[in-house]
C-alpha cells in the first residue's frame, strides 16, 4: 500500500485536464500563488489547481467533476472581496470565471441586460449609456469587480441609499449548483412564481453554485445631479448633519462621509483638495429630474447651512463631481498609502446613533492606538472603518483585529449588523450566531445542505468552523486575557 | 384490535384542545363548513378542526402539535385565495390568523410597520396615512385580505407597476417554521447576511411555515395622482395604447385595461359609468411630485391623442379619481353579476405581446362558446380572465377550466408565467412542470424539506401531485379527447 495523498492529487489533476480542453487547468507555483488570496489580503492557502473555463459548459464540467469527487471549489471574479470570500481552499480547486464576459443580451426597450459573471460591474453601465440607461449598484471597486462577485456577495455602494443593493437589480440568474445541477431561476418579467428563488441566489457567497447568466435591470440615467461637499470641524458634526438629512424626508442617491485620515490619504493619492481644517467631510448627491432636483436643492442648503460646517461646495460642472466621487472613491486604496497593511471593516449601526457609534471608535482607537480611518455610507449606516497595521511589527495585527472585533459587537449591540456589503465571507463566520439563534442558523445550514448536500461550494466560509484565519479573536481576545485591552 | 381511524382523529382533537385555552378549537359541522373553501369557490374540504389562536404562542404552540403529530395544517386569513391556496386539508387543521391582528409598531421616521398576519392590508395604510406614508401593494381584496395572505402569496396589485410586489415591500419576517422553529429574518434594516431569506419566505404559499409579524416598508404618500380613464373601439387599440406608453419611458403608477364584458359589469354593480361605444377602457395613474407629473401628463396626453381613443376622460378631482378605482376593483366581484359562476385566472405574457394573447384568448372564447371578460394589469404584462361558466349546466365547467388551460399555456409559450400574483396553489399545480424543470422542481422540494421535512404545512398546493381539484385537464383535455375542441 503505497498510495498517500500526493499521488492521489496527482492522478485528480489529471483526470481534471483530461475533461477540458488544453490550458484550462493552471497548476504551476506561480499561477497557483497568483490566485492564492484577495482582498483579505493577510491571508492565503495554496489551491490544487486553477480552472478557467472559456464557456458555461467548461464551467459546468468543472463543477459536475467537483461533485463527483467530493472536491472543494471556489468561484472567484476579479478576487476584490474584503470578506476574504474568494480565498482558495487548500488543495481545492479555483474556479475562475473572468472569460465568461460576455452581454449576451441588451434590452433598452425592456430595460434588462443578460450578462455572464465575468462582465465587468462598470461595463455593463458603459453598455447601457448610449441608451441613457445604466446598471445601479456602484461598489467603490466598479472599475475591477465583476457582476458574479457582485450577485454572490450582494453588493452595495454608495448609490445603494436610494436604489438599494444589487439584489434589488437581479431579475434572473441560471446557476449551476453544487451539485451540478442546471437550474435558471426568474427572467426579464418581475413576476415570479412562489419564493423569491432569484434573491435566495443573491448573496449566497458562493456556497450554492456559479452563476453563469445573470439578468440586470437597467435604470434610467438621473436627468441631473446636484452634488455637495461639506467639511466638518468634527466628525460628530458630520453625523448630525446626515441625521438632519434623513429625518428632513429627502432621498438623495448617497450620503457619504470621510473622516481626517481619509481625506488625507485621497488628497495624497489622487491631489483631491478639501476645505482645510476639516475633521470630516460629508458629500450629498440629489439625483433626478430637473424640477425635483431644484427645489431638494432649496431644502438641503437650508439643511447644511444650519448643520454648522465650515464650508459647503456644490459641484459646479459634471468634471467637479467627478472630482469628488474619485477623491471618495479612492479613500480605500490610498489609505494603503497612510500604512502598510489595513483591515476594511464592514459594519452597520442603526443610522440614528451613528454619533454614538462613531464616538466609541475613535475613542477605542486613541485607548489602543490603533489608527482607524473612517469612509463610510452614511445615509443607510453603514460603517467602513479602515484599520491601520503594520504587519511586520509583533502583535499589531491583533490589535487591529481586537479593534475590528469590537467595531462588530458595537454594531450587533446597537441593534445593526456584522456586514453591510462585504459579506461574511472568512473573515466574520465566528460573528454568525451573534446575528442568528441556533435554529436559524440549523435552517441556514438545511437550506445549504439543499444546493449542497457535499459542502464543497466554498466551504468554511459564512458559517462558524474550525481554523477561522481571521478575527478569530471571537470570544476573549489574547489581548483581553492579557488584560492588555479590556471589553466595554 | 377495535381502532379505527374514527377514534384516532377524536383522540387528536381532544390532546390539541387540552393544549390552548378554552373556545380557541372550533370543530362544530357548521364552523368547519364555513372554512372548507376560499375564494376558489368551486373545491372544498372538510378539515378536523379549526384552531383561532389570540396570542403568537398560541399559534406556535398549534404548529408544534401539528409537527408532532404529523398532521397537515393550514394557514389562513380573509381565505381571499383565488388559487385555492388556503383550501383546508381534509382531516388536517386550519390555523386561522384574524385575532393576530396588531399594529405593534408602526415608526413615520424609519417608515417601517411591523404587524402581525391579521392585519388587512388597507388597515396599515389607514394607520400610516396621518404620517403622509402609505403600504404599497394593493391587491384588489385590499379591503378584506391580510397580510399574513398577502405575504405567502406574494400578493401584487394595480400599483405594482411602479412600486412591486409584496416582496419588495417586507423587510423582515418573524414566523413558525412548519417544524416548529421559531426565526426572525431580516428587520427594519436593509442590509441583509448572506442571501435574502426574507424574500425566500415571501411567497412560500404556506409551505414554509407561519408568518407571525411582519415589518412592512411604507412610502411617502405620492404628492399628486393624476389618473385618465380613455375608451377605445377595440381591445387592441387599447392594447397598443399600453405599449405605446410603455415604449416612451413614462413610469405611470397604474396601467389597467377592463374590457366590454368587465365594464358592462362594472357600470351594472357601482353605477360606473364609461364612455359608451367602447369595447375597452384604459386607465393610466401618474403620480409623484406636483412639477413631474405636470410635465409627464403633457407627455401622456400626447401619446393617448395620438392611439385613436374614442374619448379621454382625466378625473377633475379626488372623488373623479376614487370612482375610477372604484370601478375597476369591483370588476373582479361584480362579474359575479354577469354569471353564477367565474374563474378568475392569473398569467403573464411580455407586455410587448399583449395585444396577439387578446387576440387568441378572444377567438378562443368564441370558438369554444365561453364568455369571458379581461381586466388586466396591463403594464406589467398580467392577465386577469374572468372566465364565466354556469356550474349547474353539465360540462360548463370543464369547458371553463379548457379555456383556462389554453391561456395558460398560451402564457408559457410566450415567454410569460403561469401566475402573476394569485400563486400556483391548489389550482395550478400540475403547471409547475412547465415552468420549472426537474432539476428545478428537485431542487425547490430540496428546499422545502429544509423548512418542512414532513409535509405537513399546506400539502397539495404549489407541487404536482395525485388528486388536483382544479384545473386537472393538464395534459389532453376531454373535450381535447373527444375532439370537442383543438390544441393550437
Amino acid at each position: 500500500m503505497e498510495t498517500t495523498a500526493v499521488p492521489d492529487r496527482t492522478a485528480t489533476l489529471r483526470r481534471l485536464m483530461a475533461l477540458l480542453p488544453p490550458g484550462r487547468v493552471l497548476d504551476g507555483a506561480a499561477q497557483l500563488a497568483a490566485y492564492g488570496s484577495d482582498g483579505l489580503t493577510a491571508f492565503e492557502a495554496r489551491p490544487l489547481a486553477v480552472v478557467v473555463p472559456e464557456t458555461q459548459d467548461e464551467a459546468i464540467a468543472a463543477v459536475r467533476f467537483c461533485h463527483a469527487e467530493k472536491l472543494p471549489f471556489v468561484a472567484r471574479g476579479s478576487g476584490t472581496s474584503l470578506s476574504g470570500g474568494s480565498t482558495p481552499c487548500a488543495q481545492g480547486i479555483v474556479i475562475t470565471l473572468n472569460r465568461l464576459n460576455r452581454i449576451l443580451r441588451l434590452d433598452p426597450a425592456e430595460r434588462v441586460a443578460v450578462v455572464e459573471p465575468g462582465v465587468i460591474n462598470l461595463a455593463v453601465t458603459a453598455a447601457a449609456q448610449p441608451y441613457g440607461l445604466h446598471y445601479a449598484p456602484d461598489p467603490s471597486s466598479q472599475s475591477v469587480c465583476t457582476i458574479g462577485g457582485n450577485v454572490a456577495f450582494n453588493a452595495g455602494g454608495a448609490h445603494c441609499l436610494k436604489y438599494g443593493m444589487t439584489s434589488n437589480h437581479v431579475l434572473g440568474v441560471k446557476a449551476v449548483l453544487a451539485t451540478g445541477e442546471v437550474v435558471t431561476w426568474g427572467g426579464p418579467s418581475r413576476e415570479n412564481i412562489g419564493p423569491d428563488w432569484t434573491g435566495l441566489f443573491v448573496g449566497n457567497e458562493g456556497l450554492f453554485g456559479i452563476a453563469l447568466e445573470v439578468t440586470l435591470q437597467l435604470l434610467p440615467r438621473a436627468e441631473v445631479f446636484h452634488t455637495v461637499l461639506a467639511g466638518y470641524r468634527t466628525l460628530e458634526e458630520a453625523g448630525d448633519a446626515v441625521a438632519a438629512v434623513v429625518a428632513s424626508g429627502l432621498l438623495p442617491g448617497a450620503i457619504e462621509i470621510m473622516d481626517a485620515l481619509a481625506l488625507e490619504a485621497a488628497s495624497a493619492a489622487v491631489h483631491a483638495e478639501y476645505p482645510p481644517g476639516c475633521a470630516a467631510v460629508l458629500i450629498v448627491e440629489l439625483e433626478g429630474p430637473r424640477e425635483v432636483v431644484a427645489a431638494d436643492r432649496l431644502r438641503l442648503d437650508a439643511i447644511l447651512a444650519a448643520s454648522q460646517p465650515v464650508e459647503v461646495r456644490p459641484a459646479r460642472d459634471a468634471a467637479e463631481r467627478l472630482a469628488i466621487w474619485k477623491g471618495r472613491k479612492s479613500a480605500f486604496s490610498a489609505v494603503g498609502r497612510l500604512s502598510p497593511d489595513f483591515i476594511v471593516q464592514d459594519g452597520v449601526v442603526p443610522r440614528r446613533r451613528l454619533g454614538e457609534a462613531l464616538r466609541k471608535i475613535s475613542a477605542w482607537s486613541k485607548e489602543m492606538n490603533v489608527r482607524c480611518a473612517n469612509v463610510f455610507h452614511a445615509g443607510d449606516g453603514n460603517l467602513h472603518p479602515l484599520i491601520l497595521y503594520d504587519g511586520r511589527e509583533a502583535g499589531a495585527l491583533e490589535r487591529a483585529e481586537a479593534l475590528a472585533g469590537r467595531i462588530l459587537r458595537l454594531c450587533v449591540e446597537m441593534g445593526g449588523s456584522i456586514t453591510g456589503e462585504h459579506g461574511v465571507g472568512l473573515e466574520k463566520r465566528d460573528y454568525l450566531p451573534d446575528m442568528f439563534s441556533p435554529e436559524e442558523v440549523a435552517c441556514l445550514k438545511r437550506l445549504r445542505a439543499a444546493f449542497d448536500p457535499f459542502e464543497i461550494a466554498n466551504p468554511g466560509k459564512m458559517f462558524p468552523g474550525p481554523g477561522a484565519p481571521a478575527l478569530t479573536q471571537h470570544g476573549l481576545h489574547p489581548l483581553e486575557k492579557a488584560g492588555v485591552i479590556a471589553r466595554e
